[in-house]
């Protein structure tokens, strides 16, 4: 059975520092490191605000089609990150949507594989009506 | 180093049969099996169409609030469960979101405890404008 210790800090730390680097590949537009957080498999899923990947090669394409910049993201109203071992671990990050009264949400399932290390194998971006956050 | 095998066809049937449980639960509102899919604790989060869960009991809480029914979801478009190994597991089920041109988007974390079995970790669901389905 799979160790489950929730969030050893390393874990947590090491996660955080990926999360982080996702973050500003966004805003720099690095394909690279965009397509290096995800796990290059066809079972690979990123459902986003305006587009459904399915599929490494979906992602990607979105990737490209994408413009540089911060985007939606006002300001971060709370970031959870949770690792079980040292194996599994979700990021959510909730945050104030740019120019509007809509709260963001992101949501990713990040696993450590043996031979490429952590990766996302799924993503879910979307937007709801101002939300408290608690 | 976790087993990561891909879609292990008994697993893959096991996760299902759970998440068809608990979609039946939600039109049943059939709150002990609502409250025994999700992991019992704080770390849990299911962000929803109009509500951040955030821990067991907020989550619960929303439970006991909601209606019964089959709420927003008319037609599957689309779904996916993806297994790694026995112990990691994500469910994304696509639809058509009832009297609106909007498609629904609903993603779940699956973990399996040594003590309790497959609980869901995290859970985020949305609703963008009508897309298409690949």
């Amino acid at each position: 059975m799979t160790d489950l210790t929730p969030n050893i800090p390393e874990v947590v730390a090491e996660v955080t520092a990926l999360f982080e680097r996702y973050e500003q590949a966004l805003i720099d537009k690095n394909v690279e490191v965009l397509d290096a957080t995800f796990w290059n498999s066809p079972y690979t899923i990123r459902l986003a605000n305006a587009e459904h990947g399915y599929g490494f090669d979906r992602i990607h394409a979105h990737r490209e089609a994408r413009l540089p910049g911060p985007g939606t993201k006002e300001k971060r109203l709370r970031l959870d990150v949770l690792t079980l071992g040292r194996d599994i671990a979700t990021v959510t990050l909730v945050y104030k949507v740019r120019g509007r009264d809509m709260t963001g949400r992101q949501t990713q399932t990040w696993v450590r594989f043996a031979d490429v290390g952590w990766k996302v194998i799924a993503a879910h971006v979307s937007m709801i009506a101002e939300q408290p956050v608690l």
